[in-house]
């Protein structure tokens, strides 16, 4: 077990609830949803996308698992999440599939939508011989356009078939990478990892995979993560753990309520380690690993956004509440103006306090201070107190030009405080966005 | 005096409060903020542009004016709102004169940047004979940089001087397009229009100037106006009138709240038309004369929207209030995957449901139906009670590619009706935002 205490404080420059210094636990990288005891993926190509790409995951779980699941706000949703909420709302205790298709979202597509996203549920369940009630669905791609049922039914056929087979742990491991593939749409790389936690009834394990890309802030590129471990956990602590993670992860770079039609978390729990999560202690443990998977995860997403060329994290501090902070955070991440400035390397700051100054919540401009700099270097003052410092242009233009930075925004003296991570908005970006469908 | 029934239906194609069928009033397109009488403007290069373009204007009024105002509702607000806000609150009954310039917001600047608003305004008054709390202050620009008060002080005394000469009516309505140009900043052309009323007492003439450029909505961009009439209007019914026509203009072109350090629209009414707005019947023409101005400077401003190659009109209906509808047209209206697929030319109307439905308005997705269309041309269903139509792909994507395109959604069966207007997100927005200040 090695400790990942420099590696945590780094990815962790800001103060943050969830890892405390020294939480340990032993990352794989090359991890995925398939890393945990009884959890096998499957990815093969349907069709869906072009040239026999991958565009079909199927995750399964040799026992029943508990389940956990965050759904996107958006009013409008898609037909798997539909089926999905109905799903757990009967049965949170014995899933143990999540079948996901690329490059058709079938979201905005009425009854015949639902029609096939229940379709797609019980073919899943014949495949695997299990029942309907134990299959969820995840779907991303393109908006009102309906399933073409005739590749989904070949897919799940095959996909059911591969699971039969008895593999090899890498050739296992693989398969869990390739599912993580399978989900994406203008992703440019898969997104997965696995931690091995040691608590003390035994070592654990958390495997993760997502697809994001979009500009993710404000907008309805769906945002999918499915998480698997085959720790023991109850489905209503399950519930809270995920909720807390996905609030410090996935929701620092998607403003809260504001997301896809098709946006799901999924977590699986299926107890195959024989290790309980039941003792306060474990809990914490436990919750650190899950938080640290879904953060890496959330940052992987930013980090590959579409046309994203910078990594920016913003903080906010010195706010009356944590949610005024997050709210003033969130309007600068999101805003068109600072995004094109970090594209274009322009310390262009005024930008930065103009946004903060119309998230909704208010704020004394003549108390509100600005840092900037490269992580782990120290900060670099622009404003102090309302005005201008005599920082040289250069410095500030130096750090605007880094493909990593920091930005720091005082708005008083409260004590809340936020942190979210952005990416820049370049030309690559409407590029990307126009021609979507052609 | 012409009747532009036809002119007032077309640029108000979607049912507007203010525009009863059969406003009367003179359209004069090549008019500007000097054609009220009493009005005089002159422009001049300061040197805070390049190549001794236009930068400083200065509107003048021979006799007092009452003023009305409406600001940004940012809580970072720059040294002339602050400045504009005090003396309004002092005098708001004999206005004499706007000073702006182009190029420096004179926002973020803290104290020096305070004091160098207040001395703006102290030249000014000097320079025209009149008292300080008689000037009205703009500033656009950059952000966080101290105003060159040597360019401004020598700019406000030349253009005093210019001020004292008597000059031909055609020389005094070019000087104030020329003001049009001077305020402009990433503006490709001068915004500017008049019209002349003919009220029982007589006729008055209204005038106005903007500038925008900036994506506008959901960011900071500035927008500008100043609005001139020769009309006799009382400063409280002033007011009333200008928040009315900000609300169905320039708020239907910007997020409510959601402004620039420096918006600010100011409407001066002199008198010396001698012809009063007092009784109800002149007050609704006015009012409809005025709102005019404002949308038509409005409509300007996106059509010159950064990069702009699309301007698209959004109307909510169904919704529960006018105030959800306006909170879902604008989600829609400010998303940049909406505004990419419509650079795009793409009709990927599913972007649009998506955007809707993270507005934070409850609305039931099985009742929306979406059309689009040409201006004046019939509209096109593409999705009725949430699901798609049969609509043909060809026939959608020749709409999306018009330079000028309407899109229609029904969120339900209630009364509330929005109408926003918005531009596409175009590679040339990137370019031009991510180089501003180099």
């Amino acid at each position: 077990m090695r400790v990942f205490g420099e590696f945590i404080r780094e990815i962790c420059v800001y103060p943050h609830p969830i890892f405390p210094k020294g939480a340990m636990f032993n990352l794989l990288p090359q991890g995925s949803v398939s890393s945990p005891a009884g959890f096998t993926a499957v990815a093969i190509p349907t069709g869906l996308k072009k040239d026999k790409q991958l565009d079909l995951a199927l995750v399964y779980s040799e026992r029943d698992c508990a389940c956990a699941a965050v759904f996107t706000t958006n009013q409008v949703v898609a037909a798997p999440v539909i089926v999905d909420r109905e799903t757990l709302a009967m049965n949170n205790t014995a899933i143990r599939a999540v079948v996901a298709n690329a490059k058709n979202a079938n979201a905005c597509t009425g009854e015949p939508g639902l029609a096939s996203a229940r379709e797609t549920q019980r073919l899943t369940a014949v495949a695997l011989d299990i029942r309907p009630d134990q299959v969820l669905l995840l779907s991303t791609g393109v908006i009102g356009v309906q399933l073409p049922m005739d590749k989904i039914r070949a897919g799940v056929e095959t996909a059911g078939a591969i699971l039969q087979r008895k593999e090899a742990k890498e050739q296992r491991e693989e398969r869990g990478r390739e599912a993580a593939q399978a989900i994406m749409t203008t992703d440019t790389r898969p997104k997965h990892l696995a931690v091995a936690v040691e608590l003390p009834g035994g070592v654990v394990t958390i495997g993760g995979m997502a697809k994001g890309a979009g500009m993710i802030h404000p907008n309805m590129a769906t945002m999918l993560a499915v998480i698997t471990t085959d720790a023991r956990i109850a489905p209503d602590v399950l519930q809270t753990m995920l909720g807390t993670a996905v609030h410090h992860s996935f929701n620092r770079i998607s403003v809260d309520g504001d997301t896809s039609t098709n946006d799901t978390v999924l977590l699986l729990a299926n107890g195959v380690s024989g290790t309980a999560v039941a003792d306060a202690h474990s809990h914490t443990l436990f919750t650190d690993a899950l938080a640290f998977v879904c953060t890496e995860l959330a940052k992987m997403i930013v980090k590959d956004g579409e046309g994203a060329t910078k990594f920016v994290e913003i903080q906010v501090t010195g706010a009356a509440t944590d949610a005024d902070a997050h709210a003033i955070a969130n309007t600068i991440a999101t805003s068109p103006l600072v995004k094109t400035a970090f594209a274009g390397s322009d310390p262009n700051w005024g930008r930065i306090l103009a946004a903060a100054g119309r998230a909704g919540i208010p704020f004394n401009q003549n108390e509100t201070s600005l840092w900037v700099n490269i992580p782990g270097a120290k900060r670099r003052q622009l404003v102090a107190q309302g005005t201008p410092t005599d920082y040289q242009e250069v410095d500030a233009a130096h750090i605007f030009a880094q493909p990593e930075f920091q930005v720091k925004l005082q708005v008083g003296m409260g004590m809340g405080t936020a942190v979210v991570w952005t990416c820049d908005l370049s030309q690559e970006y409407v590029s990307i966005n126009a021609d979507y469908r052609t």
